[in-house]
């Protein structure tokens, strides 16, 4: 008789179209058949999670709308998102059990893995055994691509640029200004909290920042900290900064739209109404998704290795421990509850 | 004695933060001395106008904000403008009495031009006498050259793209359809009436055309138009169609932001609410100028009076008879009464 494992899973309970709750997920004690083996013929891995991700974009997955770039979640299964994960068992001849991997996964304790499933680059071999695993998650994935694309690709971030970054606390904000750093520019964040304002002065090397929520007036606050005004506005929020962020551009600026979690939730959202400036200000704003970009994916991660190597870098992380609080967790990015990355250890290999 | 002659003038009576109206304007009889010869010593030449343009950029001049990329208009003195001129007499060495220019001058029958006032390039010998001249002010001035550098250098053009244009009959968009028409592209026209939207269709080669005012859905307007989406869109307006547009541009979409005449008159323009499709479709968004890009514009002028003369583009004028019908034919640009390029015949060379 084949053997039945039990295999805590988070399932995502059905779509919805406001901020996401606890109780739109649930743990649930599923079981995995076959005794922690791939199926023969299968071409899968069999792997233990080990930590997991909570990334904003991932509230979109939980809307009913085919027409996103990446399709929904499935209700009654669980939660997909990127971890990093130890291969178990494997039918595929290029993971063995014991590697380290990190791609797209579910968020239980073992996942039956196919590549095939993943984007190009977006499943890898953890080769680097000096580097936290979940900085896979974070500063060497996708959130920390994502800032390395939108500074090069698309803003094309040059030594001395002003550069501001909101939500500048978070999983891409913090590498978005420290890189800015690096290449000697001005950068001030903002961010939800004190707390957070702090960590930007303090541990990761930003020039100023400001609490959004304690400034009544935003384009004044623009203007006191970029007296010259602003070359970079790195976009994560959209909504009220993003507006205060265009009266202030200089002529030639260029905007990243990376985020708009201000707006994540809103049915109607919310309108912007200084885009005239892009005329005036001959202002290039565009979006981008980091998977554009994968070929660049060596690059920056060669680069961002060796500057957190060489001490240049620092990566903040918040972490949930244990499956069962990865609702809590995932719920908590759309407040700002989290300060810093916001990961799931599940296990430890 | 000084020899005065009159001089009838279109003066800029105050600064004004709504609509233009023909009362903000006044024409008044002035008087040019020294016997319509330019002062020795002044660099300047004299020339008697011919032709006057009405852009819509020039409604920013009306207000009283330092801010923009062009000075206001000074009140009590004449609007100021691009014109065809004939030089009377000239103190400037590059001009002689009889030669035809096209460049900044001034609402009036006879004005004093300084190069040194103009943008390189903008001020330009016309050499050219097979071409009416007030074309120089439209199809081979700064309207067309607005089209040129929008669909080139701001939207990247290329063969089969699908592309959008509002205002399509006016100044910029007729020539911004026909190049991309030209280039192998589909191309729709938004504008105004019925009669705009015939133009566009019959005699400026425009795949399909509609009125905008009797679309009660433009999002479900433009998907019937574009069923595979919106490669370009060139935006002259934007307000509701911008915010349509966003809704249907296809990945990788680009939008050239040219002009916001639906907004130019209100102080709380209106909000766009589709921008979270920035970052889904990866859409660029750019505003420009065209005097950013002037050293291209030998480049357009040879290539779009080629195609003139080929027979390949027309250009549709509405042309006001005499100064003093000129503020009219300037506010009517923002309640979309002009068909085609709007111009002011003032006299005969």
């Amino acid at each position: 008789m084949e053997q039945q494992m039990e295999n805590r899973q988070v399932i995502f309970k059905g779509f919805i179209d406001r901020a996401p709750r606890e109780t739109d997920m649930e743990l649930k004690v599923g079981s995995i058949g076959g005794g922690l083996k791939a199926p023969p013929g299968s071409g899968a891995f069999l792997v233990k999670n080990l930590c997991l991700s909570c990334d904003p974009y991932m509230r979109g997955r939980m809307r009913d709308s085919r027409a996103s770039y990446i399709p929904p979640f499935v209700p009654g299964q669980p939660i997909e998102g990127s971890g990093v994960s130890k291969v178990i068992d494997s039918d595929d001849p290029d993971f063995k059990p014991g590697d380290l991997v990190s791609g797209l996964t579910g968020w239980e304790e073992y996942s039956l893995v196919r590549k095939t499933d993943q984007l190009p680059n977006q499943l890898r071999k953890i080769e680097q055994h000096d580097v936290p695993l979940s900085y896979h998650l974070g500063l060497l994935g996708m959130p920390g691509f994502t800032a390395y694309v939108g500074l090069h690709e698309i803003c094309s971030l040059k030594q001395g640029d002003t550069v501001l970054v909101s939500a500048a606390s978070g999983a891409v904000g913090q590498l978005v200004g420290q890189l800015a750093k690096l290449h000697g520019c001005y950068v001030v964040g903002s961010a939800g909290s004190r707390q957070k304002v702090d960590l930007l002065k303090s541990q990761l090397g930003f020039d100023d920042a400001f609490v959004y929520k304690e400034e009544p007036d935003l384009d004044a606050a623009l203007k006191r900290y970029f007296p010259q005004g602003i070359d970079i506005y790195f976009d994560n929020v959209g909504g009220d900064m993003l507006d205060a962020a265009l009266l202030n551009m200089c002529v030639g600026g260029r905007i990243a739209v990376c985020g708009m979690v201000s707006q994540h939730s809103q049915t109607d959202p919310q309108g912007i109404h200084n885009l005239f400036n892009l005329i005036s200000k001959r202002i290039r704003m565009q979006g981008f998704l980091q998977s554009d970009y994968l070929h660049l994916f060596p690059l920056f991660f060669n680069q961002v290795l060796k500057y957190y190597k060489q001490g240049k870098i620092t990566y903040v992380e918040d972490v949930a421990q244990g499956l069962e609080h990865a609702p809590a967790a995932f719920v908590g990015l759309f407040s700002g509850r989290n300060v810093g990355k916001q990961v799931i250890h599940v296990a430890n290999p």
